[in-house]
């Protein structure tokens, strides 16, 4: 598996199952929400003026950039109902064929561009590593078929020595493009 | 990491975090349980037992069989509580230093008792794939850090082409032995 191939078969509608378990409190958190995953143009506005306030991306390296957007309707604050979405372009940035960087305008664990740091396993799991701020992700995508994607993440404290949450999304592909 | 590697890391007292979705009902179950995990002797009786009414075990050749014994309490059924629990005894026979055959007295998907087929990815994720009469489970676990194992399961058809439902435990070690 490359980047290529990977963001090639995450192309489409998703329709999410999500937890989250956060450790210390035992706490659950389950979240129903809509993934779309559409490519990006290299050429797009956003990409153009992604990768010019952002130097460490050249831009003649790129591969396969995409968009994310995802609207997601939690089981907490029931009575406020609380939903999230977003958006996000993720612009990868490939060192060999299967390892890289992801450069992304909204990062996963905190709400700040992100540089992360993938790869893929010998039976196509993809792994990326993310620093923020107060944190380090860890975030695994795997597909169990060619319409079920699983992604699991892993949350530490910046230190690395503290685990906060974990998660594990069950993504049913509804819509192919 | 290889299976010997891989028990004894596992062994010891953990408290699981555990959501199953159920994806064609979008249903959630969020689980607390504990699992214990402990080392067998290849002359336990329950050990020479199992060897003696599964044939297909070479005695010689298994390596690290343990055991595990789990309590669960579910989400599901919160006035007549379901509480499950049950143990299992499980007996590695390698083929190579990063994959073989996992015997099981007690089943995953079905309470029945399984051969599985192991093996490790390149950065130590287990891997076990098992044909019950009714369906396939894959299971795949990886350790987060040395008291945090991440353990997924994916269950579909016995066909191999529809999957009923996914599911992902956080187990914190509390105990090491």
């Amino acid at each position: 598996m490359d980047i290529d191939q990977f963001v090639a078969k995450s192309i489409g509608l998703w329709r999410s199952m999500r937890s989250g378990h956060s450790l210390a409190f035992q706490q659950f958190e389950d979240v129903l929400s809509t993934i779309s995953i559409s490519a990006a143009q290299e050429n797009d506005p956003e990409i153009i003026n992604f990768l010019l306030t952002n130097k460490k991306a050249d831009s003649s390296k790129i591969s396969s950039p995409f968009k994310m957007t995802w609207k997601a309707e939690s089981d907490w604050n029931t009575e406020e109902e609380s939903v999230s979405s977003g958006s996000c372009i993720l612009i990868p940035l490939p060192v060999s064929s299967n390892a890289g960087l992801l450069f992304r305008s909204v990062g996963y664990a905190e709400e700040e561009s992100a540089i992360s740091e993938y790869l893929f396993l010998d039976d196509g799991t993809f792994i990326l590593n993310t620093k923020y701020g107060q944190s380090i992700a860890e975030e695994r995508i795997w597909f169990a078929s060619e319409n079920l994607r699983c992604r699991s993440s892993i949350i530490r404290t910046s230190s690395g020595t503290g685990i906060l949450q974990t998660s594990f999304a069950s993504e049913v592909r509804k819509i192919q493009n």
